[in-house]
């Protein structure tokens, strides 16, 4: 059984998505004149909405989840802030998914209060309406069910913690993985094969060990020390 | 012949491109803590960059080209400029392609002053050699050719232009054209296929149709008095 649903998106899947998506922006009447990416997953989703609704102003904020270690508790933040007169400007602001809705509500108000525009509207490709607590104005996709939905931009990272998490978690893992083994436990894990991920997968393993969590010894990947530690 | 030779460069040749450029980076020694996309050619290859680099501070700039009417003359200028404090940080400022290179030159002059950063570093996917003033601290490809390397964040901006350069200036199209005509003369002139747009294909006609730059009637595509006149 698969641990973690996975589902790779595609370059076309994310293009079908943000094109659907500009037409219900479309569609409601309402046309903005400038777009800001909510930084970084709204970055490709931005982007494409500007060539779709022809769009040429195109800024970002880093609205983020921030632990505070003290109350071991998230709250989303603005990271380097600043304000930019956009007066008399309807503005979209576009993430890729909204999970909670803490980064995108944030990044709303604080344009709304900081760059005092006319208008401030919200859209994600995908929306998990049964965690979300805010509701973007357009999403393109109503999530429903529990799937992790891996983007193309975060190729790297995503497979570097997928890997990470099997060898610090699979009992498997500390008896040692060929690269056979690890493919196979991979697709047992996630549901996606290796081979979907590319070039990507020979730099995760490699960066992996080179950042020394994992081992690799006499033709084996091993949990290193600090892994199972920490 | 080819009038506009025209590549389309495809996503996955994006993620091969902007690898290798990750690649250069690090092999350079020197690790950004900062990525700066100049908006809007950046933000694709800015944030696979963030994603292959570990990145996770990401902003942008809007660095562009400006024609100045009454000089007819164009500049390079920082739309929606915003100042924040990078003070002991390496900065790399990204973009696509590097032509004239003044947009890029500007980002890195702005940052450099009005952020305080300790180093700023330039990078693009692309290096038109023979008309670059500015040579991007790292590249991945170097152009010597004059090819149009079309992105696929710009595809629908790029096909529309392209559709009306040739209801304007190829006097073929003013004896109207089925669909199946623009698409053999579309081919003629940039060398590349309707197919390869795959549904910004119908929407680019469509759009051209609305804005009134075509006319439609009886079957045929027909450039409209306004666009002739234009």
């Amino acid at each position: 059984m698969v641990k973690v649903p996975t589902k790779l998106v595609s370059w076309e899947e994310i293009v079908e998505w943000a094109i659907g998506l500009g037409k219900k922006i479309e569609a409601s009447g309402w046309h903005p004149d400038m777009i800001v990416a909510v930084a970084r997953g709204g970055y490709v989703p931005a982007r494409l909405l500007c060539d779709y609704l022809g769009v040429t102003d195109l800024l970002s904020v880093q609205s983020q989840h921030w632990v505070e270690a003290a109350r071991a508790a998230q709250k989303a933040i603005i990271r380097n802030a600043f304000s930019i007169d956009a007066r008399g400007l309807r503005v979209l602001v576009i993430d890729d998914i909204v999970d909670t809705g803490e980064t995108l509500a944030l990044a709303k108000e604080f344009i709304g209060k900081a760059w005092g525009p006319e208008e401030v509207r919200t859209a994600a490709l995908q929306w998990i309406s049964p965690v979300a607590k805010f509701k973007p104005d357009y999403y393109y996709i109503e999530v429903k069910d529990w799937t992790w939905f891996q983007y193309p931009w975060t190729r790297l990272e995503d497979l570097m913690q997928f890997m990470e998490r099997i060898f610090k978690e699979d009992e498997r893992a500390r008896a040692g993985l060929s690269d056979e083994e690890l493919r196979s436990l991979f697709r047992e894990w996630y549901g996606v094969g290796p081979e979907d991920f590319g070039s990507y997968w020979q730099l995760a393993i490699e960066r992996l060990v080179g950042e020394g969590k994992v081992d690799f010894r006499d033709g084996k990947y091993y949990p290193s020390r600090g892994l199972l530690r920490g």
